[in-house]
Parts: C-alpha cells; structure tokens; sequence
C-alpha cells in the first residue's frame, strides 16, 4: 500500500488507499462514464460516441503522475483529467473526444469524485466504529463491578466502576455514530451544475441528465447545485471533528491509567508493538498515542474548512482549491483514531487489584465527602464539616486511615457507631448511581446500534 | 445594556445580555433554588433548608464584582458564588445555609446554568433565522426572473437570475437551522452528577432528585453525568460554524455585488449606518462587515472547542476550564451574523438595469460556451470550438461583440441562422435549469420551516 | 476590578483592566489631544482649537454604555467616540469641534489605541516573565543533584534530575521571552493614514504631523500606513501563541507529576486555593489548570488572527473587525499563563523523598539499557541485547530487581563483575550529560536576561 | 515528480520532493551515517563499525512501501528504518550491526532528519523570497506615478498609486522574510539526547559526540536537547503563517483589481494557464487562486501545531506525532503562496487607462474629503461639510460630476475660485505622501536585501 513516509502517523491504510491516486482517478472516470451514459440516454450526446468514453472510463489506464505544473496552471486536476481521457477516446473516434465532459465543469467531475470517495471512507470508518462500539460493551459488561478511583483535575476522587467508564466511553461515541451517519447521509449527493450552476449547456435537459447521473452513480440529487455551498461537507467535517474529540477523551483516560505509577489498565501487547529503540523495557502505548496526534491535528482542520466556506458567487476563488486535502487530512485522523481504539479496546488489559490497591493507598481520603454526610445528618453540616477536615488533617500527618482516625474520634463515635465507620472505605458502598448509570448508557447505546441493523 | 467596547464589534445587544454577569448569577441561582427543592421533595434535605434557600436564590442580590482572584484561586466561578448565596441564607438560618449546593459538584452548577444560557440564546438565534429565511424568501420570489452575471473564480459567467442566487442561500441558511435546532434540543440537558458523576453523596436518591430536577428546570435527563463528555456541546458549536461560514458565503456574495464598479445591490440605508469619520460619500456595508468579521473569528473558537474534548477522567484540568468564553464568543458571532444579515435581507436594494448591464458590457464572451455547443451540433464539437475561439479573439481585439462578429462569420454563418446568433446574447435564453433550481430550493426551506410551525 | 465572570477563568485582573471600556477610551483621548497638539505645532489646525481639544481629551469624561447599535451601524467604535468628544469640545468653541480628528481615519485611531494598550500590557507580561524565570533559575539550582524518573510517552525511563527539568522550561521561557520583547517592540508604532493610507488630506503636511504625533505618543514612526499590512501585530500574537505552548507544557509537566498516585511536587498551598465545593481533601492543581485552559485557547485564536490577515485593498472588510476581541483574548491568556505559572513556580513544593521512591519502584526496568550497554562492551551487542531482555522477563514475573537477578545470573557474572552490577540502579550514576546541559540552559537563560538589563 | 493528486493543489514540485520518501530516507541515512563517524572519532563505537555503517549509509537502498503497519505498531517509523538499515549492515558483518544508531533515541533520528529537510526547504522558500521581492521592486518603480482608486471596506476611496500598493506589499513580504529566516537558522539545531534527553548510555562522552555530529551534519548545537521543547520549531510555524496571510493579501488585492468589472490588472497569460473545462473566454486568476487556498489553509495547521506543543515530560506521547505531516503542509503552502505570487508578480500586465478610468466613473464622489478641506479653510468646517454633502447628493441624483455641481454652486463659488475648484478631481493632485511612503517601502526592503547579500 503507498502510504508515504511523511503521512505514515497520520493516517491508515485502508484510507490511504481510499485518497490515492488510483482511487481518485477510479472515481473521475466513473463520474465521466455514467456522465456519457446518462445523456445518451437523453440522446443529449450520440449513443455511439457515449459507449466509447464508457468502454474507456471502464478501461482506462491514466498516469497522473506527470501532472503537477497542469494542474497548477489549470487550477485543477480535472483539465489534465480531461485531456488525458479524451486522449483515449481520440485514438478511437475525434467527434466522440468531443462529448468527453460534454455541459459538466470541472467542479462537477471533482466533487462528485470526492462525493464517491467519501462514501468508499464512510464504509471503512462505520466497520471501525462498529468494532468499537462491541469491544466497550464487552468491557463495560466484563467490569461491572470493577471499582476504581475516580479522578477529577487529575486528583484521587471518590470512586467509579471502570464498566461505568467504557459505557461513558461508548455513549460518545455512538451519539457521534448517530450524527456522522446522518451527516454522511446527506453528503452522498451528485454535483452537477456545469458553468454557472444552471446546466445551461444542456438546455432543458439540464434535470434529466442530472436525474440519470444521480441514479446511475447510485447518489441522491440535491435541490440545486452546491458549488459554493459547502455546509452539507462541513458538516461531515464537523463531525467527524467531535468523534475525534471523543476518541481522544478515551485515549487520554487509557493512557493516564496506564502510567507506570498508576498501572490500571495496559495496552495490548504484540511482537513489534510498543517497543522503543534503545528501551528494552517498555510497553508504548502506541494506539492512544496515535489517537492523541489524530486529536492534535484535527481541529485546526476542521477549522480551516470552516473558514475556506465563505465562498465567492457561483464558484469560489481558492476556498474550494483548500479542501481536497483539508478533507483527506481529516477523514484519514479519524480513521487511524477508530482503527487505533478498537484495537486497544478490544485488547486492553484491565489490572483490577491494582485498581482496588490505588483506592486504598488514599488512606481513606476520598471518603471524606462521604464521612461528612454521614455525620451531617447526626450532628449538622457544619459541625461534621469541621470535624471532617480535622481528622483529614490527623490522617495525613499520621499516614493512618481515614476511617481508623475517625473510629477513635470520641465526637465522631458519639454520632455514628464503630460497623458505619469501620464501612466508610469499602469502595462499593459509595458508587451511588454507578449501576444505573451504566446501564442506562449501554442500553441506549445498544438500542442505536440494533436501530441502524434494522 | 453593558456591551464592552472590546466586544462591541463581536456580539449583539441580546446575547451580550444573555452572557451578563446578572444572567449567569440568575441561571446559577435557578439551579440551586431548583435543586433544594427537588431535594426537598424526596426528603434529602429538610423542607425548611429548602424553603428558605428557594427564597434565598430567587431574591439573591449577589454581586460579583470582587471575586476574580477568589476564582482563579478556586478554580472555578462556584465556589464564591456557593460561599455568596450560603451567606444569604446564613443571615436567616445557618443550618439551612449547609444544605445549600447540597451533593451537587461546581461543574454541576456551572454546566447546567451554561445549558441555560444556551437555551436562552437559542430564542434569540431563532428568532432572526425565521427573519433571514422569510427575508431570503421574499428576495427570492421577488427576483425569480432578474438576470444577472454568474461569477466563477471571480470572473464573468454565464448569466443566472438573482432569484437563485437569494435561494442558494435560503437552503444553505435553512439546513443549518435543521442541524442547529437538532443539536440545540440535544443539549438542553441537566448536568448533575456529584464529584465523581456517581451522585454517591445522595446514596440512592440521586437519580430520582435527577429526575425532580431535570423537571423543575424544564431539562432533559441524561443518560448520565457527561462531566467530560463534551459532545453534544461540541455539536452546537459545530452547527454554529456551519451556520456562520454560510452566513459568510451570503455576506462575501453582497459585498462583492455591492462594490463601487460592480453597484447591483446595496445595503439598507439609514443615518447613522454605513457612514465615514473621514469620507462624506461612503455608504459602508456594515452588515456584511459584521458577518465576514464573525466569519474571520469563529473557525478558530470552533477548533480550541473540539481542541478542549480531550477531558481527563471523570473531570477535566483544563478542557472545561476553557470553554466558557469560547462558547460565549461562538454564540456571540454566530448571533451577529445572523442579526447582520436578516437586516441586509430584509432591507437589500437590488439595481436590476446594472445586473443587465453588466452582463451587456462582456460583449458577449460569457456566452462563448453557448455559441460552441450551438455549432458542435452542426459542425462537429472540435470545429466549433476552433471558430469559437478565434471569434473570441477577435471580439476582444475590436471590441466588438460576440455576436456581432460570429454574424458575420462565414463559417458560422454556414451553420446556424443569423437569427439564432442574433438571439445568443440573451440572457434569458440561456439559464438553464435556473428556474427549477430556484423552485426547488424554496420548496424544500418552505416545508422546513413549515414543519416546525407545527 | 470589572473583570465580567463569562471570562474569569480566561484573564487576569490587571488584563481586564488593560481591555477594560476605561482604558481604551484613555488610548482613545491620548491619540486625539496628541494629533490635535501635533497638527497645531505645525499649523494645520488653529492652535486654540488644539489646545480646547487637548484639554478635553485630558478632562473628558466619555461614557461608552449605550454605544453599542451605533457602533454596528458604523462599523466602528471611532464613529461615537469622536462624536463624543466632539460634543463636549462643542460646549465650549463650536469651530474647535470640527477639528477633532482632524485628518485622521477611524482606523488611525483605533489601531494606535490598540497599539497603546499593548504596550500597557507588555509591561505587565513582562513583570510576569521575570518573575517566572527567576523562580524557574532558583529551582532549578535547588534541585541541581535531585534525581527523578524520566518519563517518555507517559512511562518510564532512565533518570533525569529535577534541575534539568526545570531548566528545560526556563530555556523555552526566556527563549519564547526574547522573541516576545523583539515582536511587541516592532508593534509599538504609529498608525496615521487617512482614508486611503496617503494622508492626503494634510496635503504636503502629512508626514511631518505623522513625526510630531509619533513623538507625541512615543511611538516609532513605520515607513508607511498599515491599516491592511498586519504582519506584525500577527507576529505579536504568534509569539504569545509560541510563550503559551511553552507555558502549557510546563503546566502539563507539573500536573501530571502531581497527581496523587505520583505525588512528586505539589502546587503551593494557601487558604482557597485549589479547594473544592465537594470534596474536603481535594489540593486542586489550580495554577496548572488555568495555564492549561489558556494553552486550550489561544492556538485557535492565532489561527482566526492570521486567516484575518487577507485584508482588502487599503482598508479591511471583516478582516480588521475581527481583531481587537482576537487580540485582547490572546494576551489575556497569556497573562493568565505566565502569572499562573509563575505562582506555582515560586510556591512549587518538591518531594525528592517520593521522586527517588518512583524510581526504585520500576524495580530496575528503566536500568536496562544501561545494562545492555555494559553487558555489550563485553560480550557482543546481540547477545548483551538477548540477556537482559531475558533478565527483565524473569524480573517481572517474580517481582525481584532487574540488579539481583543479573547478578545472579552466570552468563552476567562472566562479563561483569558483581560489584558494577550492584551499582546498576543508582541513579546518579547514570545522569550523562544532564548537569552540563542544566548548566548550558541557565547559563544562556541568564545571559538573555542580563542583555535585557543593560 | 511523484505529487499525489490529493495534494497537487497544495504544494510545488521541489517541496513535494523535498517531504518525499526518498528525501526523507536519504536525510535519516546522513544521520545514521554522521553519528557512526562521530561515534568513532571518540572510540565511542569500534571505527570498523562505524566505517561499514557509513558505507551503507550512503549507498543504502532502503524501500519503506511497506511500513505502514509497522510504524504504527511502533509508534514512529525510526523501527522500522533503523531495523532496515541494520539488515544491511549485517549482511557484511552482525557485530557491526548492533552499532546502527548506537545511543540514539527514535525522536533524535526523526528530528534531526526533519531540520535536515527545512534546510533543504528553506533554501527553495529564499529563492522564490528573492524572486517574488524583486518582481515588487520592479513593479513598484515602474508604477510609481499610475494613479489608481483607493478602495477601503470594498468602496472607492481617494486615488493611490499602484507603486504605493506593490510597494505595501514589498514591505509586508521581506519583513517576513526577515522573520523567516531568524526562526528558521535558530532551527537548524542538532537533536540529540538519548533515551531521556541525558545521552546517558554514552556516559561521559555525550556532548563530545554530539558536538562531532552537529559538525559534521553542519548543524548548530543546542544548549541541550529539545525533545519536548518545540518552540523553535513553532517559531518556523508561526513565521511561516505570518508570511502566507501577507501572500494572502496580495492575491487578495489583485483578484479583486482583475475582477471583470474592475480590469486594472491581469495575471499573466500563457497556454494551459487559466483556462477553464467549460468557458472558453476565462482567463482565470489561477496563481491568486493557489495562494488563497494556501491562505485558507495555513491557520488552522499553525494552531495544531501550537496545540501540540504541551507535551508530556521528556517525550511526548501525540504531541510529537502530530508534527510531520503539520510542519510538511505548512511549508508546502508557504511555498506554493510564494511561487504563485512570484510568478504573478513577475508576468502581472497593469492597465493603467482602466484605472484612471475607475477614477473617472466615480463622478468626483472620493474628493468629496478634499473639497470638505479646501472649503473649511474659507467657511469653517461645519459649513462646509454641510455643502458637500449637499452637493453630493445633487451630483448623485443628476448624473453630474461633484466638480461641476461644485463650480455652479454660489456659495462654493464665493469662497473657492473656479480654477481650485476645476482641479478638484485631478487624483495626482490628492496623493498626500503616497510618494515618500512608497520609496520609505521600498528603501527599507532594499536595505534588508542588500544586508543579506553581504
């Protein structure tokens, strides 16, 4: 697969694949091909001259490597595209050369393209999202139970379940499924508008052909052309952007538990995986650090194109120019991201002792919330506020238990008996709503996911 | 109303008001007047606590002059604003002053009063997207039939009608408003989920105060806490985005009709708006200045949101720390745009003798592409592109019209009658399906907007 | 201080105050009593009329409050703002009215006001940049011999010493610093163009006002107007950009080193500093966040400053517009970054007790490649690589120290005595060039700093 | 020239050659090979070691079209590359092999190997600097006296010069390049530090060795290394962006002047240049074009990298791995925004009787200021705008010029006699300083470029 050394972080293979030249020329000439038949079939272009460009569109083989100072001079690719086509045509019939393109503009044949490439993209990032989506269930079931620290602006907090965790994981992740299948959706539209955006080339054929082409590339037709109307992209861009964002949430957890001062969790291993050069001791946790970078470099992207949308009249002067690789950058992180954390996902080692031992190496600290509660209702917030935050203060100097600090506390004793107190540090005695929580985020998500098999 | 200068070319005078220091105090005491009684109501705290904190919030007159450095030390706005209201209560009942905030985080509170505001500034946003969209509907019915230049990468097109033009922007505008509706609903939900989300200091009451609530602040329930699951945040500001970049496209498509040489439409005038310190002739688009600076200024806001996803564990350090000013700038700007623009709709003035006019002074040579498909019907594609070429040329070089000159070509004249070629520069034999698009765009917004009158 | 709570987390008071409605009307009235002396001095206008206006622009007392529609209508604050102070010149000399502003374009004025306050406010970041490296050069010579872990992509690795890293950050500082001083000093020059940037409306005086008005505000003079050339303000805000990167990564250094299950440094404790609303044994690291937050902010709002840059023409349609609030929010963050951090820097408490725990809690792991380089020198790189990757699997799996289980190991034994191999493990013994490089950083810090103080 | 179709809009040939495959491999190789021979200059590595390494380095024949799947797994394509290379190696001798890359870390090969490439980058970036500056320097001398329309907020303002304008633009360009050159010599630094940035594995000879390989690969030494420190880089970054918005304004400014309605100036024609698939007439502004989206697509790549610069103790775990493919299209922009304005700026045709006819077409309308002036000498200012304005209006509504309404005028008349009155629109009259500011431009540029000459 040619996935170029500068991009090898950046992007997966499949996606690569998907932006490479061969895929892109794929697309021209398909858009070209159905183009031809369509207006045959509108007898806008002469039937034979039409099976001519269609047997070449099928057949092709155009190099586009020698293309870079046309397309700059052009200011696109698809003038070389064009000739190089016609060139095929040429050797078999000059007048047929001619309906190459026939009533299309070069913005027409280079959107539609992307429009295809982007459903290929789609195909590949919803098999991804779908390998997540199971691989979190499956881990948010397997650790029901699991408790560990929670963990607020990077201090010790009272506890969670890691099952509670992956279902938050997962609910952010399906509520990005939902839009991004949506927004893709509505993506999957031709463009086909010639010069102006009027078709006026074609006459009062200009619908029918568009009808024809639609169905024949298997998209929907939208109201009008949208040459400098690019919010239904922006929106698959934007998206695609809050994924993203939700993929490094992920990451950024795992690899924060995966500290070796925390080690709760760990990436999967495997020969080649993780290693370093000069370290014979570590495990990399390589799949969020490449979903880490895929969240550095997308939201200048996503930006970009947001700004690049304020385009001029009926066909814009470089703000399309910016997209094709904007595009590309973007859809390519968000893959390698999903690619990444379906694969930690459905590996992670979970350490549930270590978890458990973390908990308890607060001392009882992160209980105190729960301590002051319990003895509010017996002696008033304020007074068991204050009586909290001294035996905190005991329990720190000391380096003793929370709770062994309070069982000799005589206030303390005078108001709760000597089982609540000796229960305050038991983990699962403090998780309130966790179950329900979880629960109610698998379900919803899995009511998504069984939606869209319907 | 308090707008500062440093803002005054940023925001509106509605939602500068929505993000006052008096609107965020009155949606935060909301909260804690609501959670008391919700509390109250399942007996979590005493009916008289709750009582006198309900009266408490909803009398309070909290002043937050003073508590920058109180804030930057804490962390966080609600720690002198829980400090201020205990203060209040205090003065009354200092036992009833504990149950203030009562199993509730700071994030609880400043995320839910930030649901709020947003609900608040939805109104204010909606309300001039209905007025930008029946603007656009008026101009674009009123147009239906003006003929204009097409501009493609800022040079002469084939003509299209300023009706199109109005109604390209209407869809743009109109599915935005779909996307923004959608993400707006989807995020006018209760955060509420205690230190660790787990809501553990209410034991198991915390889901049904939840639910108690989520009610009295009229709010969805989530599935759970989304302390650091920002994504359906990031969605409304992502739909912001779009929006602004659309409203950009429609400003940058006025002020380029609207220039000194080119003079087919101008912006409402009124005294006071447009004018100069310095030139007494000017007549300044203000409105589309307005837009295209909201354009310049939210890419970027949009990127540091989905930059700031990337939130540590069960609460970020950092990530949520950054999105209140990013929120309130988006928001801001996007509300500019749209105020900016519904008054350069409603108020445009559209000079139909300079659109014709201008076309006419091309002498032609946007009707090229029509003269060469006219005469590849009769002599062959690649002929008539030849002549059509060198009749350019020659047009250019006597400044003559195109017309003019094919008339008296032989050639051509051997291929199409003189009344065809009379005929060619007639814009309104040369728009394609201009019409239809028109029609088609105006239906699809219509049954949008008709939809949500339901 | 009015610093509005919508940005409480994002600026500083002393910023606030440098952005606040007071202090830009301030800049305001210095630009136009300095214009109206210079134009006297060299009789353009009626010195009596300069000297009325002088005095207003020192005396006046101009409220901002309402100004908010008439500044979008006009597109700028200049409009109101001379009409102000026109007004309260009117009170006393009707004619000396009509020369307040004289020549001037509302961008002159608003761009030298923000010229004025950004050297205001590079005297407050500067403050903070000394303060901060001159904590940064203490710590880091307290802690010239205090070893720690080293951490690569979030695990261990071979030693470092504290020194060393706080070195690192003070070389990024003072570097960031430099380039800091260079870009504002640029900046701090006059903008006086006119209309069109010609001044064409002194006639031949022109330039010579333009000297006496620089001189007047002790600004430097450029070669020319710069109303759309915006180069270095953009060069100002990408330095602050570069500054805040370098602040946010040691916020992320010092956050992650504090967090409770490392418990390497803590920031500086103090009475509402990092408390929380919940949780009674919470030491928020609140310094870190709030750096943290900046550094979440700013890169996008460099982003929107130089897609501002395309300006149009000789005066910007959107791009100028979108630049004070950019501008005001960069520094803001910087502020908030630099004062931040140079808080914890001064209050930073270390725990070198628990830096040398971590180490000796990796067991010896992050001592292997120094054991595979000793063992090379003897027995062969390949077979030096093979025998410690096998020592460090049988380390793992029994929980014993990678040094023990060299040493008894009988290949090991043969090619190293066993007295090296006791000393496997010592830290200091395998700092390499980390006290020359601790002692480069400061030594090029400090040269930088004492230039400055020349 | 292998450019791949995704990105032949944003980039040229030399740079896509220069972030290609090969170019990347041979400046890995150099590393390798320089790091062998400074290695045994200082018997660090056996000198037959190193000489065998050497050889391979030079003449190796390394093909990384399968390393997709092994980058990822590693995390950085240094595995896969040093693996490759010591296969070589090994063929003639396996001890040999083990000395490949010996004490170097992954990050010192990949980033010495990218400031290898910014070398080679800068020096194509420099050439088209020195071209693009000339072009100005010859445009704005040529054109120091075409008098042409001010136009400020897209409205025509008073007249300038087209060699004031080329002259702006002159001085936006070499102030950037006078940045762009400080920041990237400051980056042509050695990255060297081992594991943990200590060089620890070669004990004492750490800086002996890296000072022999920064000498041999011509590169500075650091005060220490600088793996999680990339403000110099950020620096290239941000000067580079800076430079892209001021290319951006140019394009701006002549996109906007070759509109069709507006016809001052014409990019260069040639064939295949401009054309379009469709429209035979176009002559599209294709260099402008290439710039703007350069323009639209720097920012947000600028803010990623600002983003990415809060990295994680002493090697970052994203960060870093967000870096190459930023920095890459950042540079590729910057270098397509300077060859297109070079070219542009080399070829560009200037229309002066078009301009003084814009002049002319706006009926007096932009002296309006200078009559204000030349009357509120005579009758005080507040009179004197009063009458201008009114006989605006009257020259508006009659289609007359303001000259001639001016002269007729009673009141004008008696206080200006006729002969003022008739020059009142000669635009050469009404240049201010246009002159002394236009040569200011150009000395200050020239003396920039003769300093670096030297």
């Amino acid at each position: 697969m040619p996935m170029r050394l500068i991009e090898s972080l950046a992007t997966t293979a499949p996606l690569a694949e998907t932006f490479s030249d061969q895929s892109i020329l794929r697309a021209m000439l398909d858009f070209e091909g159905a183009l031809a038949r369509a207006e045959a079939q509108l007898n806008v272009i002469p039937s034979g001259a039409a099976e001519l460009i269609d047997r070449a569109a099928k057949s092709a083989r155009i190099d586009a490597t020698d293309w870079a100072a046309e397309i700059l001079a052009a200011g696109t690719p698809a003038v070389p595209f064009v000739r190089a086509l016609r060139e095929q045509v040429l050797a078999e019939n000059p007048d047929a050369a001619g309906y190459v393109h026939w009533g299309a503009t070069s913005q027409d044949l280079c959107d539609t393209a992307l429009v295809l490439l982007l459903r290929k993209a789609w195909d590949i990032l919803e098999a991804d999202l779908r390998r997540l989506e199971q691989a979190l269930i499956t881990l948010s079931q397997r650790h029901e139970s699991t408790v560990m620290l929670g963990r607020t602006l990077m201090q010790a907090a009272p506890p969670v379940t890691f099952g509670l965790k992956a279902a938050g994981w997962l609910g952010a992740i399906s509520r990005s499924h939902e839009r991004l299948e949506a927004s893709f959706r509505e993506a999957f539209i031709l463009q086909f508008g010639g010069a102006s955006g009027t078709i006026a080339s074609l006459g009062n054929h200009g619908i029918a052909v568009a009808e024809a082409l639609a169905h024949e590339l298997r998209l929907d037709l939208p109201d009008a052309p949208w040459h400098t109307h690019r919010d239904r992209l922006a929106a698959v861009i934007c998206d695609c952007g809050v994924l993203v964002g939700s993929l490094g949430k992920m990451a950024c957890d795992i690899i924060l538990l995966a500290q070796s001062e925390v080690g709760e969790v760990a990436e999967p291993a495997a020969p080649g995986r993780g290693g370093s050069s000069t370290m014979p001791h570590k495990n990399n946790p390589v799949g969020c650090v490449a979903t880490l970078a895929a969240a550095n470099r997308v939201p200048g992207l996503v930006s970009n194109f947001l700004a690049a949308m304020v385009q001029e009249n009926e066909r814009a002067a470089g703000g399309w120019h910016a997209e094709w690789s904007t595009i590309a950058a973007v859809i390519a992180s968000a893959g390698l991201g999903l690619a990444s954390m379906a694969d930690v996902g459905q590996g992670l080692s979970v350490n549930s002792a270590r978890m458990r031992a973390n908990i308890e190496s607060t001392a009882g600290a992160i209980f105190a919330e729960k301590a002051t509660i319990l003895l509010s209702k017996r002696m008033g917030v304020t007074a068991a506020r204050k009586l909290v935050e001294q035996a905190l203060q005991q329990s720190r100097e000391q380096g003793r238990h929370l709770r062994d600090v309070l069982i000799e506390n005589k206030e303390a004793a005078a108001h709760a008996d000597a089982l609540v107190l000796r229960d305050l540090e038991s983990p699962e005695d403090y998780l309130g709503s966790a179950g329900e929580f979880r629960r109610r985020l698998l379900h919803a998500a899995q009511q998504k996911i069984s939606k869209k098999g319907e």
